[in-house]
């Protein structure tokens, strides 16, 4: 068997991130649809709010955990955009990595249909009302599209265009301070495997501070395609009418809040971090750790 | 009372080894199933949905603590099964784990049993209908066979045999792709003890975004075993008729899922992985963390 | 001030201990039972069952923290009769630690109190039911004592004496095989601070799975300081007589089953462990983490 | 941009240091105060008081996160005062720490306003009763001040002011007794990042055993800031008025503690650690790990 997988083998390191990419995302929205389908289609006896954000945060870890190795799991285009502004990776990743999160999203979407078509399609068709709905659906559309929010955002009822695109850009540069304060080895040297769970703790922390206007979608791939998939699996149009036209909001929200979120960490703290002679003794013993983890994935 | 001890000693290695599989899996099951017991048994007041799942995770935790430096702590023979698959065990392990499996599961129900015998005995004989129940029992049946669900997996009432398949087929895929994620040292070296909590939320991953169809048994022996219990304990045929005839399903289909999961996972991410001229040296600095972990088991 | 500090320094390292031990679970049942009150007190709106257990957990975790570089933090006299019979302490300090954790946790009661007695004298004098109440307290007393469940162990109405031992037995059991497991550096060399996390986290397990029969007290000291606390502070001598006088079985239970739980490890696990030759270089490797620990606390 | 960017560049190494207290207060109070936000708009359907002291958990942790390798993330005056007493910081950094945490706290609190406007100004202007109001806010109060206790703390109902200082004394007591246990490094030798993810569990820790009597402000400028936001926003005089001028024991009672819990944690502990002969060998042995950390804020 180890032999046919090695006949599989692909030499070019773009195509290995991204399949990594893919594969990240895809089991990130597995796990984080998923709880947010088990909770809604049992209608609160399988979970709760807090079982809904656990899901999330828990897919990103999981997500992060397969991929990080080879690409360093960016999963979001913001954070790869962000990488891209600071200098420490080319700008033809940024577009790549976006594709194959659509993908991954699609797919993953794709697969908590699957896993809970039963019950979706026997009880959800003509129900009506359900408390849980505004999490991310709209009340008033009858039928399957209750269960939309499954998948990706919607707006709360109160919440104007103007007020997304604000709780958007609050949220995502919130997201990417935090993840630059992690990612920055001038304030400590975090043992393997800890940032992930940072990562995982941060996407909770959001959800449970910033999740009750829209459903923190942060994340524009994310978000589109599994709206893609609820437009062709039978919701219809109403998946891009909702909220007023919401759609647009997640995916163009998230970059503004991510430079702003860059801005504000490099400003108020990066940019100030004393200049060190980079003599490379020093230098190599600070990353040391860090460094062999990297070069398992890139240069051996 | 130490000389008395070391007269019990055991030389064989496998043997050692399967009596940590056999503590694991019975500490596993009688954490997991216990939060399970307490849940149903009062009704709700001493627990809620997600203090089962927490439940099952962190008896996959401590199971894992208890067996982790003898065996690895595989507690799962689908993990066994992929192991023996990628060549990185003998075949010989894999009956002789899923049968230590067995008896631990049964044992393990069989003192959670004991522990609620007070309770389970004189209040649900005649107990008719609990909203709680659909978790892994089936509402139908009076009696003794609503507490069936603390022990073993039954489907909910909207799950076909297919669509339990299905669901069984993902989860399990999911738990292959993240575990093998996780013990990948080319993805990075992760501290001793960060992969044991790791896996137990993974567990509670699972159970928060596929748990509501059937219960996530995602393990043939910690599912039969159990189940077996109930047999012979006073449940009676009704356990293995229950649901369609669902009990061969949680022994099948993670066989299947894992295998799929086992193919992505290596398709994916690790036959990608840069060859290495595997020199001494660096393999050597690259494990040097667990191989300290792994001769303290094995070789002194 | 430093050197006002300096001249209350105490030399004898028994004496240190004890005050390290004292302290330690002063903190644990400061928190634990604190945790307990704001449910009870607030009747479920500041709170839920799962808030109790996360407190108790936590509040071990913390009274390790505060504890673990001077006496170890064993905070359970069931833990230190174990490493006593495993010849890993002097017998000497199994009833020194005791009294100690007996005045911690009377005074960390009595701070509870104190704390609560807003609340708890003003609202519950006259309190007659109250659902949370079967957690420890026992329903048909009236007044005061519905509240007595805050500081120690009552049974739920259901638990014969023999089902109270039967549960404890097997409970401390647990405690002890997976503190053993955890401790076992055969197993695995855990980073510094994590072995705390996980004996919380274990004390959160035990009262998911075994806390609805009667509140999981595992830890003789524990149950009985503040027990007496109560006895004194007004709720009389019903503490005692509750339960059909359950007192004692908190006390003597844990011990049986720290017993049993020492002997399944050993017998099980840590006697078939390989006999390794003891050279002094390949044992410092082994244990070179944890020694800098043990050092600043005792040789230096 | 890089270039921009380090035009920016500030020099001063206390100015540094105080733009980093800023933004990690800023961060804690946004996650903090957003979660309680989140809670009470909702009415309890996007969350539960667990989800609430989660997030001031997780704000804790991500504001120190954002601060620690710059100025160690001290995010509580108190904690500045005790580190002061102790001789471990000059006085002058206290009172412009504390500057900075007042307005972070105040342009935190300004930001959960904007983002959650749309909800508090439509909804809750006449909103008379709510279950959860006693959380922070009192009730007899109608319209905007019902959601005062976003913000900051208000005595619930039963609490006396005296009751109040000896609920604050306790708990920020704890806090320093607990801080101190987990930055001693005779304690052990945590590895980096853990003490953090410490710090903000001893937060949730206090939540959940010591936060129904206020809502454990806990530290003064954290309180004093969104007090006074809510003071300019619209809440108007009733924000010191109400609780019986409530709002001073937040900021006095704090300063008791916490003197109470360095001594505490100084006489039973740490003066007695046994004198080291501080052979800089054996000191830099010790220290290794966490001096690279330091290294890189302040020393390179």
């Amino acid at each position: 068997m180890e032999r046919l997988l090695q006949s599989c083998r692909i030499q070019s390191q773009l195509v290995r991130e991204c399949l990594a990419e893919f594969l990240g995302l895809y089991i990130a929205v597995l796990i984080g649809s998923g709880a947010a389908a088990q909770v809604i289609t049992s209608q609160g006896t399988h979970g709760s709010y807090l079982t809904m954000q656990l899901g999330s945060a828990l897919g990103a870890v999981f997500g992060i955990f397969v991929a990080r190795g080879v690409s360093g799991a960016q999963l979001n285009v913001v954070w790869s955009m962000s990488l891209w502004l600071l200098g420490r990776q080319p700008w033809r990743k940024v577009p790549l990595y976006a594709l194959s999160h659509l993908l991954g999203a699609f797919l993953g979407a794709a697969t908590v249909y699957l896993q809970y078509y039963g019950k979706i399609s026997t009880v959800f068709i003509s129900f009506l009302s359900f408390p849980l709905m505004n999490i991310g659906g709209h009340l008033s559309v009858a039928g399957p599209n209750a269960t939309a929010g499954i998948f990706c955002s919607y707006p709360a009822d109160h919440l104007s265009v103007w007020g997304g695109i604000v709780d958007q850009v609050v949220a995502t540069a919130l997201l990417l301070i935090c993840c630059l304060a992690v990612e920055d080895r001038r304030q400590g040297l975090l043992p393997d495997g800890l940032a992930p769970v940072l990562v995982g703790a941060l996407i909770l922390t959001i959800g449970l501070s910033m999740g009750s206007n829209c459903g923190f979608p942060l994340n524009p791939a994310r978000d589109l395609g599994p709206r893609l998939f609820t437009f062709i699996a039978g919701w219809g149009e109403e998946v891009f009418k909702a909220g007023g036209g919401w759609w647009w909001v997640p995916i163009v929200a998230p970059f503004v809040g991510g430079l702003l979120g860059t801005l504000i960490y490099e400003l108020l703290i990066e940019v100030h971090h004393p200049h060190t002679p980079q003599s490379p003794g020093q230098e190599s013993e600070a990353v040391e750790l860090e460094e062999v983890v990297v070069d398992s994935g890139n240069n051996r």
